[in-house]
């Protein structure tokens, strides 16, 4: 029996264009440890055509820098097949370089580079695998583990407001969600009312509370304050995104013991992290002071956290983010994502890869709920009990709204934001503030 | 633009069939620490058929209980989507449950169920999505990093015979590499003799010694002998299969610092290992100390060993080897890889896996000059310069040989064998002799 004449040898399918497109997406003034978020979250989203005219896509976080990179890497790309995506990134890692720690900074995102380019290329090249051969692109991860991928409710302090061009308009007829997700949440009342409305209308069946806003006691409080209003069956998580000192952190995280599921970098870096898990008994998690594989071998050295919330944009793709898991599951430590703001694109990839772990002991971040924007066909996925469906199309199963993705760019041009910084949004609120790497 | 109806979603293929097919290859009488390799090495053949009538297959170590496991196993995979690797494995595990260290044993090769049944599957169905998707198995890995997988020469202490029914005959006419085959090499300069006639047929660019069967001064003399025959421009190895003690191998791992590349399980265990590479400058490497991923967090931790060398074989399949390459450069190990007497499936599957790891820094062991059966239509790989070209076919790139499987199969039957033992057939040639875990 002679295979070869029925199963021909395909090369490519090749990069033949490449286009990067930046976007400004509508966003709420909601808080965070570095200050006030913009009225615009920018993204940039990725197209690449083949040498046969099929279309991947990927989004990430939109920065002007990363954005030049991506222009800068088109020669280095053009006429690669899809399917060599180790020399693909081998060849970026040689043009760029690694990432490294302190390009990684203190804020509660990462802007590294070499991870986003790499992430970008990465998705909307398995995005063209899927599609010409036929598979969504979990099966291209080791196949799907479940149906439904959950995700958790994401609190935030805010002002009031919704966003975009009307940042501190508000609409007087808006109901539910619409409403919560304009109305102002500065204190633990406002943040249960938030929580409800947020879950009402999405279903989750997790809340996470995104601190490091107002001082602790505030915080625990409202983190209290959900636990009275849902009880002990829906898990509750803190972020003070690494403000607190490492007292602080063991005095509250004592207090909240009995109430968390786990409590979200509390304190910066990895020294510190290991020194209040050992003091709580309360699981930490981490999307700032454990941020790339070179940190790992200190985390489990000295065993600063129990949880990575990985994010396939700052890890290097999806590919790697399936060995990040495969390193967690080997060193007894759980994963879970984190999230920025963002559109259909990246919550596809997530859903596709929190398809494809072969454990998900935690509902996932997302911000989805807080942008009202799309980029996609079809407009916004739905979530049904706080999880999204997997795409059953080939690829990604999502494709670009060419006329949203156009007046989304347009946004871009007109809010004139370069990279995200919520320090200077903040000031225009709070005259002088200054971010603060830890602050109590 | 909606793509739905030109990339239509596939479904499956299905596996339909699984065949199990036990054969015996003639193998020479090799020493090792073990004892001395059976006049056949044991393979067992796997073949899955889908629903569509795409064939993919594997090749394994044979022993009767994985061979009855597998047969077992049929009514769990008959049915399932050749792409949902991740829920195969788990629906495996769920069934047989995990391996433990404890089933590794003392042996230098490894008898564990579950990563041979699930390896054995897994690296068919990659076959079979190879085929279907027109790619070579190394694109379904994230693509080819070299066109060539670089070999070590395999240099084993050996009795005259050729093996099979000729175990102790030897052909007086025999040329070359065929003569080296069946001639004895019980000192060192027999072994300069076997490596110049191994490196002259297959070009090898750097040698093993598999040692652990006499004294170790012997064996350290004959790895000097080989650095003077070879000038240092070759590496070299050797493998005391675990049988030194701690001090032993400090005393000739220094003597050896200046012509080792590295040095293989000098002793037995992680903690043994570790007080050895405090010792010594020459990196240590393992496939009997570090042996699975529950094994890899104490490696790490106390430092035992360079660099794994893995085994898809022993490690779950080509993606887990993938997952543990990712392991290995997170915490600044080597990779390599170890074998056993195999024929031209495993042999295809390790050069994939060898194409597509980002680093291989060592050439990889084989043991596929002892052989000379063979399994796949066109008969046995070429090495040019030490080095197998990566099959470019999709899939594996190797096919059964239908005829030379059944009068492989009918080897099996005659020779009786049941699993590797190398005890009983050192008894033969020396009565009363006796496996040591540590002897020196």
């Amino acid at each position: 029996m002679n295979l070869t004449p029925r199963f021909s040898l395909r090369t490519g399918p090749r990069i033949k264009e490449i286009t990067v497109t930046p976007i400004a997406v509508v966003d709420p003034p909601l808080l965070n440890a570095a200050g006030l978020h913009a009225p615009y979250a920018l993204r940039t989203i990725v197209e690449l055509v083949t040498d046969d005219g099929i279309s991947g896509i990927s989004e990430i976080p939109g920065n002007s820098d990363i954005d030049a990179a991506l222009e800068a890497s088109k020669p280095l790309l053009i006429g690669r097949d899809v399917f060599q995506l180790s020399e693909i990134r081998q060849v970026l890692v040689d043009h760029f370089g690694k990432d490294t720690a302190a390009q990684r900074g203190d804020a509660p995102w990462d802007q590294r580079k070499m991870v986003h380019i790499f992430s970008s290329i990465e998705v909307a090249c398995l995005d063209i695998i899927g599609k010409v051969t036929g598979r969504p692109v979990v099966d291209l991860l080791g196949g799907k583990m479940r149906d439904r991928v959950p995700f958790s409710a994401y609190l935030f302090y805010k002002y009031e407001g919704a966003g975009g061009k009307l940042a501190f308009d508000i609409d007087p007829n808006a109901q539910g969600w619409a409403a919560a997700r304009q109305a102002s949440a500065l204190n633990p009342a406002e943040i249960v009312a938030q929580a409800q409305a947020m879950c009402a209308e999405f279903g989750f069946q997790s809340i996470k509370l995104k601190g490091g806003v107002f001082e602790p006691r505030q915080e625990v409080d409202a983190m209290f304050a959900l636990y009275e209003a849902f009880g002990p069956n829906v898990p509750l998580r803190v972020d003070p995104n690494a403000l607190w000192k490492v007292e602080t952190a063991i005095q509250y995280g004592r207090e909240m013991e009995p109430i968390l599921e786990y409590l979200e970098d509390p304190v910066r870096g990895q020294a510190a992290m290991a020194e209040v898990r050992k003091a709580i008994k309360t699981p930490l998690a981490t999307n700032m002071c454990t941020t790339s594989f070179e940190d790992i071998p200190t985390s489990i050295a000295i065993g600063s956290e129990d949880i990575i919330l990985s994010d396939h944009h700052f890890w290097g793709g999806l590919r790697s983010s399936m060995t990040l898991s495969g390193i967690c599951e080997t060193f007894g430590r759980g994963l879970s994502m984190h999230s920025n703001s963002h559109l259909g694109i990246s919550l596809a990839a997530m859903v596709h890869l929190g398809a494809a772990l072969p454990q998900v002991p935690y509902a996932l971040d997302t911000h989805y709920p807080w942008q009202s924007d799309e980029v996609i066909v079809g407009g916004r996925f739905t979530f049904e009990e706080g999880s999204v469906l997997v795409p059953q199309e080939p690829g990604l199963g999502v494709e670009l709204d060419r006329d949203a993705l156009a007046a989304l760019h347009q946004n871009y041009l007109e809010c004139g934001l370069k990279k995200r910084d919520d320090e200077p949004e903040m000031q225009k609120k709070q005259p002088g503030w200054k971010f603060q790497a830890v602050r109590w």
